[in-house]
């Protein structure tokens, strides 16, 4: 039986899946701040983890965490909603669980799903653009998930897209997730609608026609495709895979980014213009794709 | 006997290598201008391949083309100096020359020659930024050149780092090579100096001291740095690799650029930094990887 654990920075979310990658059974927990003892999260982890196996012996184990994991997949080098700093995560649950465990960073984990199982199946390279509160990133080539050298690839939500523009959280000016997110929907939206809702409520109201919250998805989406200008004009991928909770609106957020990537991509007319579609698997993409790391290595 | 041939906007560069990448001769032709036939440039490659051969039988020939290249090496599909378009290139040479030819596109190919011979040697991945009249770029991963799905990755010159910036001549705004580049390098020592100088006059004064020179090379140095930030965010290579003739000029360039990555890099205190280092291959780095593609594929 193999259980994938996504370690995020509000819920902790296992699943066990198929030799398909189907889900069979799905977990939740809350992920204690970051302030609280490491201990705490894995004691977490560790009930989502019992629930799925439901007394079941474990074959393996991967852990999707929402951090700066290093490359060889031992330790939890920093994340930043999470306890944990410079933690040998993975030797520790192993003992803890009694089996072997997997460790990555948790884009990485959704583009390994999205390669095997959801919108990137067969696509050879893509990027994966996860929008959720900031964005997280993916990138496929040749088959394969890119890590980076030092494990850190795909840091797509901190490539600065306005010189001396917005303060981020990570300390830098201008940062794309700061014009494309969640929390760019919300600052954006507050504005063109006058009060404050959050994202799954400026979403209903642009389902449901309402001009302001459209426009508050057309100013993100725009921004999405200038980004993606960027990305495609540096790794020309086969495809653009759209992911994360912000992307569940849909064309209202797809079209305007695909606009905007016709626009702003260098050549447009000699070349092939990536397809921007919508990732296949939902949030569980990255308890999946651990998952399926785990399944691989054991 | 292999040749590898780089067409430029400018000129034509044939070369031939030895085994271990050694240039054991040289030849140079121009280019015509694009208005002209395909003819003319064909004759100035031909002239230049039959120079560097001196009647020796050619086993291959590599040809390095500053276009974009479909992915098969087949066709030139458009090249803004060169009066290619969707020309069928590689069988055209082929006959002519009696030998097998392999055409790509430059910046691939001094990709490949810094990879094999230059300062990627055993790096795994890096970014190669070549900054000439204006930027083009390599992308090496897993310790293969990526092409892109298309043959276009690398197009990092067009990456937009200024919103409604700078008018490009590739009729977008705002693209990173019109911030650091040859020519971004003559419009800023212009205001700074007070006089139009060319690039190498520019550097000259740059050595001797001369503080605008410096400044100018300072400026252009820092916004390497950002878009370097960016690429490194993007794929975090184990190295950043600098070519070009702009580089020509080394640490008044690539101090600046080494200080702005390090303040623009995501998470910079949490990872390795990658060192940028100069190329170790002077202009001639197409010709040599385009003689390398040949050798390796007959």
């Amino acid at each position: 039986m193999y259980v994938g654990v996504d370690v995020g920075g509000t819920k902790v979310l296992a699943v066990e899946i198929s030799e398909t990658g189907a889900v069979l059974r799905v977990a939740h927990d809350s992920t204690p701040g970051r302030g609280d003892p490491a201990s705490e999260l894995e004691d977490a982890l560790t009930r989502a983890v019992h629930a799925v196996a439901d007394g079941r012996p474990l074959d393996a184990v991967g852990v999707s965490a929402a951090g700066l994991v290093e490359p060889s997949g031992q330790t939890v080098h920093f994340a930043t909603h999470l306890p944990w700093r410079e933690e040998p995560v993975r030797g520790r649950l192993a003992d803890r669980w009694g089996a072997p465990v997997v460790l990555d960073n948790d884009a990485h984990c959704a583009a390994e799903a999205e390669l095997a199982y959801g919108a990137g199946r067969g696509a050879g390279s893509f990027v994966l653009v996860n929008i959720g509160t900031g964005i997280g990133g993916g990138l496929v080539l040749d088959g394969q998930v890119w890590r980076g050298a030092g494990g850190m690839a795909g840091e797509f939500g901190h490539m600065q897209v306005v010189p001396d523009g917005l303060e981020c959280e990570c300390g830098l000016r201008g940062c794309w997730e700061q014009y494309c997110s969640g929390r760019a929907l919300e600052r954006v939206s507050r504005v063109s609608l006058g009060s404050h809702l959050d994202g799954p409520q400026v979403a209903a109201r642009a389902r449901a026609g309402d001009e302001p919250a459209i426009q508050a998805f057309a100013s993100i989406g725009t921004w999405l495709g200038v980004g993606l200008a960027n990305l495609v004009a540096a790794f020309d991928p086969a495809l653009v895979v759209i992911g994360g909770g912000v992307s569940a609106v849909g064309d209202l957020l797809l079209d305007p980014a695909r606009e905007a990537l016709a626009r702003a991509l260098v050549a447009a007319p000699h070349r092939t213009v990536p397809p921007v579609v919508p990732a296949g698997l939902g949030p569980e993409a990255g308890a999946i794709g651990a998952a399926l790391l785990a399944r691989r290595t054991h």
